[in-house]
């Protein structure tokens, strides 16, 4: 096996053909790592989370790092490093449209909620959760293949 | 489904029965996370790497975390994550205890190099790799049911 590096279309590609990462933050230099689930477009990362740990952290630093795992067939496997910015999606009428769309490309997976999360509930005053996205701002990654 | 914490011990049995995580870390509160292969035992996760951007940033910040996924059957999901500090296990007289170990370790599970590496060779001057290990500080868990 060799490590190749793969080129931004190609990781862009293990994106849009997957819908869950590791999101890791920061703060006073502390690392945090959890799993989500994620939709890719537009040059943005669309997911949501229950108010905690990551969204204080994500307020207080917005600089973060998605990794994404994408197992083939046989031994190889590929792997996609983010590098972006945090942005909420408030629950107020100027950011409905990112909310719709994020919710929109989100529920396409089946069970799209899990792992990491509990189902949000849409509709007036329902829900606990906050819908985010995060702003690409550079794409790694690297592949292993049989030499 | 509801989201409930577990212990310590529930954690650290969900370590003992894995051996892939996602490691991350920090350098000038800008986070980074990659998959790797490890080991637990004694209050500590070992594992090996070639030398990079998460070497160098961990030897510059040796502040990490690292989230264990745990699929089980149904729906349900458990997440552990471990706050550590990473530790050297060089290539010296010193150490050669601590990374015999952390190889008999590592090399019980089959293709323990993957995903994210390459395979390490012992033996004089064999290895571009690097062990490690992660003195575990703090250990939390949460773990999905239904209700």
């Amino acid at each position: 096996m060799i490590v190749k590096e793969l080129t931004e279309q190609e990781c862009a590609n293990i994106l849009a053909a997957n819908n869950m990462g590791h999101l890791a933050c920061a703060r006073d230099n502390r690392p945090y790592v959890v799993p989500i689930t994620f939709a890719f477009a537009d040059n943005h990362i669309y997911s949501f989370s229950l108010t905690g740990q990551k969204i204080e952290w994500m307020r207080a630093n917005p600089h973060v790092c998605l990794q994404v795992d994408d197992f083939g067939q046989d031994r190889g496997w590929k792997s996609v490093v983010v590098y972006g910015v945090f942005e909420e999606l408030p629950d107020r009428i100027g950011s409905k449209r990112e909310r719709d769309h994020a919710w929109s490309l989100l529920s396409k997976h089946a069970n799209w909620w899990e792992p990491g999360g509990l189902k949000p509930v849409m509709g007036p005053g329902a829900s606990r959760h906050l819908f985010y996205r995060i702003r690409i701002e550079r794409l790694t990654g690297r592949q292993a293949v049989d030499e």
